[in-house]
């Protein structure tokens, strides 16, 4: 999918709302449990009920294949009926993947080809050539860890790193990778206080960010700080949505969740882009 | 498993040799591709060739995935068939995975519950939180990355960080977590200068040693500088067993593959532990 595309999108529907489907058995009402494949009947109520207030949907990886092949399984109808029934929603799987050269080439083939997401998370710490075999993938995006929003980003991101920090050296390096282009990076919501001079360094690529609900990170915040002129931002919630109730309400619940956060994305976009 | 198995059995086969069963369907004998499991009587047949051979096997995740649904039940049937045939084989998950906390602990469920592996390779850069969910499984270990074989491991790994470099700031910082006697490391063997001293700072540890073959490690050199009294490692080879022949005798080629290191092997451990 193309950038301008999800842009175009985001002003259509005055939201940068992505919503994470990190669907546990133990967590999802329990009218569901006795479905075929509950995990997918779970994210297709979400999708239905929610699909007009966001502009992503983000699956992470660990929740599927904590279910093996049936998780598997899942993940790939949840993807196909996104695919299938909201072609302009910008999917993104949350796998943070990255191997050696040929490796990272069939990890990319997974998510871009078999599955077919637009987009998928990938760690930094293997360097140039485990990133570059996903970037060479035409009109789909990486979507590089960079500042994390969990506590354990202070043990290695955060420390100096010549003259800089870990996370700065990422941003950094990552521009000068062969089609650098098709970047763009997570960072946490948990720092905005760090955004600004983020932005400074990649000024034109969008930012993923976690951390505003469950994690605690303040929404205005990031977005005065993190903002570019293209909007530049994808604001994830998962648990704050997904599991707003966990009733028979829930695709309800969510939709009134992920609803809140659209009407504050629709101010904040009606101040700084009138 | 318990260290002391895998310690047990690389005397007793004479070997500390891993194999990586990355299966890619283009390089595969075509004779098998007419099967209905292709991947799985591909590692069928290495396997039975060559368990006298190896203490360990090693399955690349991103090969499974590739193939979507399908590649996840060929890795289920592969790793099922090794703990029922061969269960004091230890058996690697190479997945390279890591993410906030309870993200983990649902990866950690993925490769240690449901597949029943070992172990599982797990990526650094998120720190802490990221790793101790999967510390926390008994009898399992977690191989985390620290100085890959790769070219790209210059770009972070070996960049300065506060009077040390970051891949020695990873190996200092995870002793000091939760339950880290279940770690063990990830050291490429191209990197073998580094080795002696690696060791100093972990003594004790299992390392997990691709780039022999292949990537061009050199087996002594390897030994001379990272083993330890428990001998310590495990060197892994994948294409240049199981890409030994493209043709119908590809497992017999595989097994005599093998068969050259482990001999090799079985000198070196002549030598040092007589």
């Amino acid at each position: 999918m193309d950038i301008a595309l999800l842009v175009d999108e985001i002003k259509r529907k005055k939201s940068f709302l992505c919503i994470g489907l990190d669907v546990d058995l133990k967590k999802i009402p329990s009218h569901l449990l006795n479905k075929e494949d509950p995990i997918f009947e779970f994210n297709k109520a979400i999708i239905d009920a929610t699909h007009h207030l966001c502009v992503a949907y983000k699956p992470n990886t660990a929740f599927y294949e904590a279910y093996g092949t049936d998780g598997w399984a899942s993940l790939k109808k949840t993807i196909d009926y996104i695919n299938a029934n909201h072609p302009k929603i910008f999917t993104i799987a949350d796998a943070k993947r990255g191997d050696i050269g040929n490796t990272s080439t069939m990890y990319a083939k997974a998510f871009f080809d078999d599955l077919n997401f637009d987009s998928v998370t990938v760690a930094p710490y293997m360097g140039k050539d485990s990133v570059e075999p996903f970037l060479a993938f035409k009109n789909k995006h990486t979507i590089l860890l960079a500042l994390t929003s969990n506590t354990g980003a202070f043990d290695f991101q955060t420390q100096e790193v010549e003259n800089t920090f870990l996370y700065k050296r990422v941003l950094e390096v990552s521009k000068t990778w062969e089609n650098s282009e098709n970047l763009m990076y997570v960072i946490g919501a948990t720092k905005a206080d760090f955004l600004s001079e983020i932005r400074t360094i990649v000024p034109d690529n969008f930012f993923l960010v976690p951390g505003v609900g469950a994690q605690g990170g303040d929404l205005k915040a990031v977005c005065d700080f993190g903002m570019n002129s293209k909007i530049g931002l994808l604001i994830n919630s998962s648990r704050g949505i997904i599991y707003a109730s966990s009733s028979e309400d829930f695709a309800q619940a969510a939709a009134s969740s992920a609803h809140q956060l659209q009407q504050q994305m629709a101010t904040i976009l009606a101040e700084k882009f009138i």
